[in-house]
């Protein structure tokens, strides 16, 4: 069977392309080496094999549904989430006071990658726990943390965010879930949440969500919305577990895909009192909750890499031994038919497959490093470096989440009819990642947020970072003969984007948000492609660097660094410059276009 | 409900931008008149309403399975082609010697397009039977005919064609059916295919496969496949089912989508003899089924479309009726969130979907019309007419099959979660379209036959007959100043698109046939961009003119059709410069990747 994940490409991430191995510098992980990051990364393999890959399709078959009362799910996930909890995944990333290893936050998404490209659904758990913990952790009073943290780094409960409702998907200035306050400081919470992920189920203790309402009298608008911590059964002062907190399953959400993760429609205080507790102060509820959806933007990203990983994987393995027709011009019917992957056009599906998955795994660790290097990076570089991650985060959000359809879609390809059956995975991990351009964030909201937030705050810097540092790394591939073509089509690109960017922005005031932002989409298409490229020159000077040393396995492995970053400049960067004439024309069609025309 | 499909857009495809009421002028349609096809359509409309449309979920969700050796479906499926036979859709096209009305062939493909997009499942069948009839009328003997069919045409059997085995899929020259001759003329067929759509069911009284085998001591290779009609139940000569013809169903495939028609595993000759007749003379079976499968190719095309219709009504009601957030610059908490569909973004998703839809459609209706012109046109033009077929051809297979994905993708893109679930068909179009850039010759397949057959033959006589035909139509818009955009896209891409393959084809022989093949997806792709922005001119130029003396709905319409054409202008036709670009550098990234590397 195909592996769900290319172990030799990880390291090469991390340790090659990445300074990962040289973390243990910085004071926060002096007891790490490299050889603690391989361990826990071999770790994370071997669980992830044996307990998560293991029910990958019986949960796709086996859809979440209710029996009793309860949500029943295959009886593999719960024992999966106390194997992750068992190897210590929950607190990995945590102070060692709190239980935890203190491994940096790459090492730590490079351990959950794993877990992605084996059971996406089932590691859904996992992930909204910790993220739902390290919220908390940053906003949450001690004693909150005590009661509703600690047992989400221990793996005994899980946790949930619940922003969306109903009538407010995107929209969250329109929720109306409301807390009343109640004489003991606690408030008593009302309202339907919509779309919520782990919402129930029976793998945990408990369920702890992260609830945004409006504190009765509050402000209209986003103003208003506050965040609080409301678990499905009320712990008591001792730590054990209370009454019923009146947290309603009100349905199940039937999915085309993703469907090992539960998603639910919960009504709060129905059929008596939902008691909550608020977070930090009164109206910061959506500043809070975007320190845990940026993190979980950037997990979706990852997951989208990883389900194109695993679906590379197979399409790979399929190509090497399906045999079939011969090469143009071999006239002899009684020769033997070639495996597949000898055809151009197959090489040209895988190729296109390996530069989403490698381009994409480089991004999102690249981002996931920028996390470390704000907490633990030289301080005067902290500001640059908060600016160019919340640039890159829709970006990294995004554009997986796109490609990464593009690449199962030619998976599939490769496979033809066995590509669209059961009997391979690949058709259920493109059922699987269609989710991922839609949840935390649709594509909309991105471009939004890219083109009207992350590109004009502090007048404009994270671009100036993003393209200093592109920049820097071409300079440094300056010479080195076999990057000549990446670098070249990533220097035009790079031009372009500037420039297409530039010339929209700099008449946005006498266009108005409304002309700039009908082009969103075009620039965050733009900016992500230009991005993507720079992370295949940064893996293309590496391999070209490494090739001369390298031999047998290691010397093939470089190669195809190369040859997939010749891809991409010679396939994928061209399509930049269509993007740029675009955006920079600050085209109007959209916003012309009338309803009533359709 | 949404409707399945824009009336209003077929009558303008037929009607506007086609000549199909100027059809009766040939001898062939004397009966008819434009009422006559809107009566037709009419008919259709309302069949494909009442028995196909209710019960495409059923069928998704209630795979076909086996019961005591029977094949079981959804009921309604049974019905539903009782109501088609009943409306004398399996002989509307035939002469009115077989019980037909003569109806051309353009106006049948409109009729079918109702049953694609209302259930495309259940319509499978219908469609294979329709083509099985019509490859017997050109190739059959007068009794295969009488015997095979006229049940097909009478609706009572159902066809099906049988090329792939399980070792050969689109590498039909490795089949290895064999057939037999018996001392009475008929053959012994031994030997198993895969993949074969309505391969065994209980819809019918019969069911007659078209089998590609080789005769024992043939030669190898596609010159010794020859092509038999291969009943379920061998009938007796006074036309009445006889002993069964041991086609043994060996298994059923479960396919992410499209699984309202069968597909099956069927063995040949299991447990008893299974006798066929050859059609024709030995060694013909390719360029004999090659007619059924030309007109597969079309009728793909065109499913693929309407999928993406149905799925862009249902998105565009959506749009029209969700409410969620506010135009930019709108600062107020208080004012009303706004339908989706005045947001820019959704107008983009719900626009390229229409630009895909209607494009797709003026695409296929256009290669059907050719279709009629081969059989009752003017005379010498039909061997322009011929090339210029043959020349689309894959274009019409693989660029609505490709395009329609996208479009479905955008369907869920607009609704969101909602998209993402069972509540709506959106998700289901998109898992039953993903079969069609497979099916019936894959994209690797189309784009061989593009580059390596249809721009070579006849000395390339096809794309100057293309492009001909796109001045002749650039220069009839001339002067429309509300078509100019798309008419200058257009030109640019029309010469991109001939500079490309004239400096690739002109230096075919000292490439070689690998190198030139190794781009043929970027053909595929750029001449089927080109030609769909074609398709938008000549629906931009209709709409100019009748815009002019249309009021209320009617000009809504008109002006919806230039708003689209200047989208695909806009977004679309500038993509083919690097598409031209790649081609014409003969590029040799991906022959030039190693297995090895990957």
């Amino acid at each position: 069977m195909a592996p769900f994940l290319d172990r030799r490409d990880l390291r090469f991430q991390l340790f090659e392309a990445l300074d990962t191995a040289r973390l243990p510098e910085r004071p926060r992980f002096a007891d790490h080496s490299r050889e603690t990051y391989e361990d826990v990364l071999k770790l994370a393999y071997a669980v992830a094999e044996r307990y998560f890959a293991n029910h990958v399709r019986a949960a796709d078959l086996n859809e979440p549904h209710v029996v009793d009362g309860k949500v029943v799910l295959v009886p593999e996930a719960k024992e999966a989430l106390r194997a992750f909890r068992d190897a210590g995944f929950y607190a990995a990333h945590h102070d060692e006071s709190l239980g935890g290893l203190q491994l940096p936050w790459v090492v730590m998404q490079a351990v959950m990658a794993h877990f992605q490209a084996a059971n996406i659904g089932t590691a859904g758990y996992a992930f909204l726990t910790i993220g739902n913990a390290n919220l908390q952790r940053v906003f949450a009073s001690p004693e909150q943390q005590r009661t509703y943290m600690q047992p989400l780094i221990e793996g005994r409960w899980t946790g949930t965010m619940a922003l969306s409702e109903p009538q407010a998907g995107s929209g969250l200035a329109d929720i109306t879930t409301t807390a009343t306050p109640r004489a003991d400081g606690t408030y008593s919470l009302r309202g339907s949440k919509m779309w919520i992920s782990g919402g129930e189920h029976e793998l945990a203790e408990n369920i702890v969500h992260l609830v945004l309402a409006r504190i009765e009298g509050g402000p209209a608008g986003v103003k208003g919305i506050s965040l609080f911590l409301v678990p499905r059964y009320r712990p008591t002062p001792d730590g054990r577990l209370g009454e019923d907190n009146h947290v309603v399953l009100a349905g199940l959400n039937h999915k085309m895909g993703y469907r090992g993760t539960t998603n639910t429609l919960l009504n709060f205080g129905e059929g008596g009192e939902t008691v909550g507790e608020l977070v930090g102060e009164p109206g910061q509820g959506l500043a809070q909750m975007f320190h845990m959806m940026n993190e979980a933007r950037i997990g979706v990203g990852l997951g989208a890499v990883m389900l194109a990983s695993a679906g590379y994987q197979v399409s790979l393995e399929y190509a090497r031994e399906r045999r079939q027709g011969r090469r143009p011009g071999v006239r002899d019917p009684l020769s033997p038919p070639v495996p597949i992957i000898e055809h151009a056009d197959v090489k040209r599906l895988l190729l296109r497959q390996k530069a989403i998955v490698e381009g994409g795994l480089a991004l999102c660790l690249y981002a996931s490093s920028l996390v470390d290097d704000l907490e633990t990076g030289a301080p005067d570089a902290r500001p640059d470096t908060a600016l160019l991650l919340d640039l890159l985060t829709p970006l990294v959000k995004s554009w997986p989440s796109r490609y990464a359809q593009d690449a199962l879609s030619d998976a599939i390809q490769v496979m033809g009819g066995a590509g669209y059956t059961r009997d391979y995975p690949v058709e259920m991990y493109y059922r699987d990642n269609r989710l991922n351009p839609i949840h935390e964030g649709t594509e909309g909201i991105q471009g939004n947020d890219l083109l009207g937030r992350k590109l004009t705050q502090a007048g404009g810097r994270g671009l100036t970072v993003l393209l200093e540092r592109i920049h820097a790394d071409l300079a440094s591939a300056d010479g080195l003969e076999a990057v000549e073509g990446i670098g070249t089509a990533l220097t035009t690109a790079a031009g372009h984007a500037r420039e297409a960017l530039g010339t929209l922005l700099g008449q946005a005031d006498a266009l108005g948000p409304e002309r700039v932002l009908a082009n969103a989409n075009a620039a965050l298409e733009l900016l992500g492609h230009t991005v993507v490229g720079w992370m295949w020159l940064r893996q293309a000077t590496v391999a070209a660097s490494a090739l001369d040393l390298a031999r047998g396995d290691d010397a093939a492995f470089y190669r195809g660094k190369l040859q997939t970053a010749r891809y991409y400049a010679v396939y994928e960067l061209p399509k930049v410059r269509a993007l740029a004439e675009l955006l920079a024309s600050a085209d109007t069609t959209t916003l012309e276009m009338q309803a009533e025309w359709f």
